[in-house]
């Protein structure tokens, strides 16, 4: 089934790009509608899809298109994670997918779909980037966030309670994308120590924590060490390259 | 000579791409150190093939490796902008070349290097990425800042006196890469509305101040508006899509 999911994920992505193809010859229609246009119809091309694959699936998903019936077979779907990108930037944006069963996650895929990036993660299995499987560094588990790079918004009120002066002058530097999805696949692939954002749901990150636990990482959602809510609540997010960095940042909350 | 220092630009970032190879093999050696050494190794590969041809070229370079003379056949440098992404991603750094004669800009090129996208700029001529010559949107110049995306740290208390809440409410939001060069040539190809920093020197951002005139942006910087000046001050930068959009910027600084 996984090889099924991924293809029509990249589908999914050619999809995409033909709509905003599309759009650069319409006028006189909002960003917002038009957004949430290609929201809509990219996460009905891949229930449709899923459901020719495996008729039992069920969905929780950004746009909530699909009334579910229970959590097994459960695809969790964003199908643009990264809106305000896709709308100013048509670029930093990613379509997310992961299988869930029995409560536990199984596969997932983030695809970035203009830089033509394809993340895979299997659990108890690797992460792939584009097919190659990724290898963690051999002191991935020894780093410290310390002089080390953050991913994510440091500076917003709702995340950290200490002044975010204390943590910037800890780390070497924060970046922000935009994209919870591909920040933390990042983090998975050793492009920074953590990705940090106070308020996330559990479809931007579904996909991209399955790749990140294949890799080394680990997380904090939904007020617990690698919890992952199968509701549409938001909380505060630390997806982290490892334990010891999970361990510095929560001392920040 | 404008495609003589352009082939110099690529090969400059082949030199990059194999010192990174070379660094996987080393120990034991600070990632201050090892940077420190990649930063000089490429700026004076840069001045030593101008030389070649451009004998009587003048260098304004960030890692100063060469003692000027003069500011005609000027050529303003930042081997690798961006170090801090250099060392922590590997990626997301630029090579930034401008050359600049009789105190007036002539050409730029900024080299994504590891997203091989060579931006490039020519004094009342086009910009172009990667060969391409770009055409402006037919509303670049009516298009406000107000519900649109800018680049940089919003938040620095260096650069906007009022308070930040004010602008974050004014913008869609904003997003911050760490490479002032690719971050100017990411506005003038109309991916964010501008870019904002309060610690710019020339040579981060005399090639893509370039390439932004040459698609319609404009800016604020050394205190004045399309102000370049030819020393090593560092001051605010606001880089802008349009003459509006900077208009609105400078009421929050």
């Amino acid at each position: 089934m996984i090889h099924q999911i991924e293809t029509i994920v990249k589908k999914a992505g050619s999809l995409v790009q033909e709509l905003l193809e599309e759009d650069l010859k319409i006028k006189n229609k909002s960003a917002r509608d038009w957004v949430t246009n290609i929201d809509v119809t990219v996460e009905k091309f891949l229930i449709d899809n899923i459901l020719k694959v495996l008729p039992e699936a069920n969905f929780l998903a950004e746009e909530n298109t699909h009334h579910t019936k229970g959590f097994n077979h459960l695809f969790i779907i964003d199908p643009i994670d990264g809106t305000t990108n896709l709308i100013h930037q048509k670029q930093n944006f990613a379509i997310s997918v992961a299988y869930y069963h029995q409560n536990q996650p199984q596969f997932g895929f983030v695809y970035d779909v203009m830089g033509d990036k394809l993340y895979k993660g299997v659990t108890n299995g690797k992460a792939y980037l584009n097919g190659i499987p990724f290898t963690a560094s051999p002191n991935r588990n020894n780093s410290s966030l310390e002089n080390n790079l953050i991913f994510g918004d440091i500076y917003r009120k709702d995340l950290f309670k200490k002044p975010y002066e204390g943590i910037k002058n800890y780390i070497a530097a924060h970046r922000f994308l935009g994209s919870c999805a591909i920040e933390i696949c990042e983090v998975a692939f050793e492009k920074a120590h953590a990705y940090v954002f106070p308020k996330i749901s559990i479809w931007d990150g579904a996909a991209a924590l399955i790749i990140l636990k294949c890799t080394g990482g680990t997380w904090y959602f939904n007020h617990e060490i690698e919890g992952y809510p199968l509701n549409d609540h938001k909380s505060v997010m630390l997806a982290c390259l490892n334990d010891s960095v999970l361990q510095e940042l929560l001392q920040w909350l």
